[in-house]
């Protein structure tokens, strides 16, 4: 008997609904949107709402919205973008310690119900995240990734392909290290139809798609007034997520935890990675210029100063 | 020369918005989301955000966020979501006048820059506002279209497909009338699999789901308890901009001005229609039983007292 | 641990591959496509030829060929395409006589690496033959199908839409009974937009779009010269198996075994069903005129009459 | 309003049947199929079958099949996938001279129906053949582009992808020059997940692949023992068909004609190009090294060898 294959999305904000959608429409299988029991009937709410428009885009899936963990049993994938978001006169550690209770006891309620699955994590500070999930969970590392190089490199990926008026399809990007303010772009590791970057942008012009790149988020916060981005959090949530249900051994960059990769060791990072049905199934390690290292050293303190906040 | 086709969306809320990412997932052409100069940021921080997700989900489509209709120049379908929705306190003659203004506005705006287009609307209440889109536009009747049947049957094939425990491939369902409360269920004309519903379904079954589908944008409103639903009603949209863009000539409910047809004369009304690429380019007519007739008569004076209220 | 599904594809020849690859290009799963030693390089290249297509159509999928049934072992669905045509001078009952030989070596070894799988049949004649699959393969009923009525619906669909100038998204057909000549079309469960064709069809011309789907496939058989159908043939078999790889419960025609529905018994036959995870979850009965009864019972008695042949 | 896109597909082999199929499904347009007349029962055959998988498949298009090229009117774009394969015993010379006949019949019709569509050329030997179009058309060179590159880099990409048990998705390559054993593969400017090849594979490997490539043609016509390759070549035609009606401005390798680039004047080869809505919109240079500009001379003079024997 051939069972559907089951999503669990954590967190049915704009993220979290925006993911269960794309996974619907791609007939992943069937979608369980969960969020804390005050928010339960918008929950419902979304969840009906998607399902609707089944009909209409031609996809099988059946979507429910709960607060009740039970619902969420025996999930292939749990993508979790519960928590808070950093408001004005938060402090950093505020949102840390904060954010590490969510993913705690949400980790607690997954691992109870789907003690075999893979957790995909995106809520901030991510790579802080992953790691607090980890260890509440008890998982081996490869079941337990973060988000972040996906997101990364398809805004780059963006910025390239307007500059060059050319299809997103062929433009690829790298990236090392953090989110954000923190990401080690290897921009010689990044094409168009297979041509380096290099040869086809001016130097000043790839400094300044990479300069945006890094404050991509913020860029969408700005002109959101309002909130963050969603539509392309979503999609590389999903992307990950589909690589895993589908045993396709992509190569994409996650967040995994190092054990002397790269030469670091006890954290998670973002890292060039193989997701296929055991999560990541490898860590694909690369010769890094001395720049490179440099750069990459000091992405890791930051995590590592993240991670001092944790309790 | 193959030129790309182009797609306008007029309002960047949750259905503006949503019904411009499915058109670019679904490489329909560009997309233009258009809004009020207020919301122009908003506005392009969503479709940056849409575009960002164009290199993981895989689709090629230029998507701008403005205030500016001088952008939307030679659309090929343009869908009006612009609008408010009726607040609390708020008189349905007030809602109707505010949002005729805001129809008349938009539509000169639109008609300015792409005199050959199809408009397709979503304003509520919708029948008056798309008759307001007619006068005001000057097109032949065949250009100015409305959306609610492809949402209310949406709804009804979503609640059979759950009764039967049936793919929502299989399940059909047909409507006329006005949106909503006025909504007339032909159930007779509803299927899964090709069998009639009545035969799958008892009788009180079958009245309760029709009662929740008429309904079935209030249950979203109460869950969400704050807005109303937007997947489902911008799948409906984007199912009927890609009829009319592809001239797939598919057999649609759409809210079509009427000369005669059903014994109507000089009022847009729900009714089965074949979309393609001169926009409504059929109206199908049926034999009405008598209690059908009574129905579809009590909608249509629902939408003239509604009409009433047009300045 | 997320396994890829698995599905085994019997018969290499035009259908066979292009079930194949269309499997590939949905990415239901892997592919084995298998056949006969003699005939094991061409199954090589052919299933060689589809994964170099991969890349380019964007599929993740792992096509094989081969003649060794131990690489088809634990295929989620078999689909067995194998089997000769009918040739000028044969006679009915040495057609029958050497598929049914074709099938019995077949479902021996299917059955032997995959003891869980569930089975679809295409070879001709279909009803004998999925009874000769079912006898020698020991499964339950429900997961030894035959297809023949989506392919006749399909051909059936088709035509009316070209007859009404419409969508064959909207038009839907409906058939029991044996395929081709021994069809029995209900035509009053057949719709274009959900409305009764028999509304919006002339009786001659709905008779002769009845009659040319009973001949479909010899049209083509007479308009290639050489050779028979298989781009439908083959969507077909694909439909049916993706109902059950994702649990879809579709509404779909199979030659199903009958214990008494339809007031038949031990005899397989073209009915309506539901297709899920199970194989065949549900047959519908439905009530039929008198016309219909009749027609059904020459039906079957066609299919007896070939069943007597089988040794 | 908003004309369907049409596409001519001449010859309908299987190469030129599949081409037609894959563009239905992707729903690029309307389909011609025209062959000769002693072939328009079997292309019309074909067309029938394809149609009839559409309401499977969920597709809209119209296929016909045809020998008369009226009904290829106004096409977007012709692909040609007309000619004889060399059969044993035949001299290269013969090859080419024959097809060179049918190349020039075959344009003259084209475009006399279709004076403004872009000529994709897939009929071997190809350079010379897009050359023979190219000439007979009187198009401008942007509107005549042969085909050899996105099938010889999806065979590499296959390859490598199985070598590293990896996604095609995330693999890439990158080839110059003729076809076959006049391929110039550029390894440098090939990746798996955007990193070198020459990082993840040992060099022995790495030239095995490249050997495997070159002779991919040859490889399935081996195994196929009757015929050749068609999957493959059909994706790869429909792929660079599709960059032109959708205007993608995808980067993909093309047979192009070159006025100077890459030091080469008066011939077509294969080279990076952008394809859009105006067929080739650009040629990439690349600098190269000593020893792929030794190879590339080489492939060259291969291509010009066999233009000395066009007529």
């Amino acid at each position: 008997m051939s069972k559907r294959k089951k999503i669990t999305v954590v967190g049915a904000g704009f993220t979290g609904a925006t993911a269960a959608f794309l996974a619907a429409q791609k007939e992943l299988g069937d979608i369980v949107l969960v969020d804390i029991p005050q928010a339960e009937n918008p929950t419902k709410g979304k969840a009906l709402d998607m399902a609707e428009a089944g009909p209409v885009l031609g996809f099988d899936a059946n979507i429910i919205g709960t607060s009740d963990y039970a619902e969420t049993a025996d999930s292939d994938v749990v993508i979790i973008t519960a928590g808070i978001a950093r408001k004005p006169g938060m402090s950093r550690d505020d949102l840390v310690q904060t954010n590490q209770k969510v993913m705690k006891s949400v980790t607690k309620e997954v691992v109870k119900y789907s003690p075999n699955t893979t957790i995909i994590v995106l809520t901030n500070p991510v790579d802080a995240m992953t790691y607090t999930v980890y260890k509440e969970s008890g998982f081996p590392k490869e079941r337990v990734i973060g988000q972040s190089g996906v997101l990364d490199t398809a805004r780059f990926r963006t910025f390239v392909a307007q500059e060059l008026n050319l299809s997103v399809k062929d433009v690829t990007g790298f990236v090392l290290g953090g989110h954000g303010d923190d990401m080690v772009p290897l921009v010689r590791y990044s094409y168009a139809g297979g041509i380096p970057l290099e040869k086809l942008i001016p130097q000043d012009r790839l400094e300044a798609i990479v300069a945006r790149t890094r404050t991509g988020g913020g860029e969408i916060v700005n002109l959101l007034g309002n909130g963050s981005a969603y539509y392309a959090p979503a999609a590389s949530l999903v992307e990950m997520a589909e690589a895993i249900l589908k045993d396709q051994r992509r190569v994409l960059p996650s967040i995994a935890y190092l054990e002397g990769e790269y030469g670091f060791e006890g954290i998670y990072l973002g890292v060039p990675t193989v997701l296929g049905a055991n999560g990541i199934e490898q860590i694909i390690e690369l010769d890094l210029t001395e720049g490179e290292k440099a750069a990459l050293s000091k992405s890791v303190e930051s995590v590592k100063a993240v991670m001092q906040v944790l309790q």
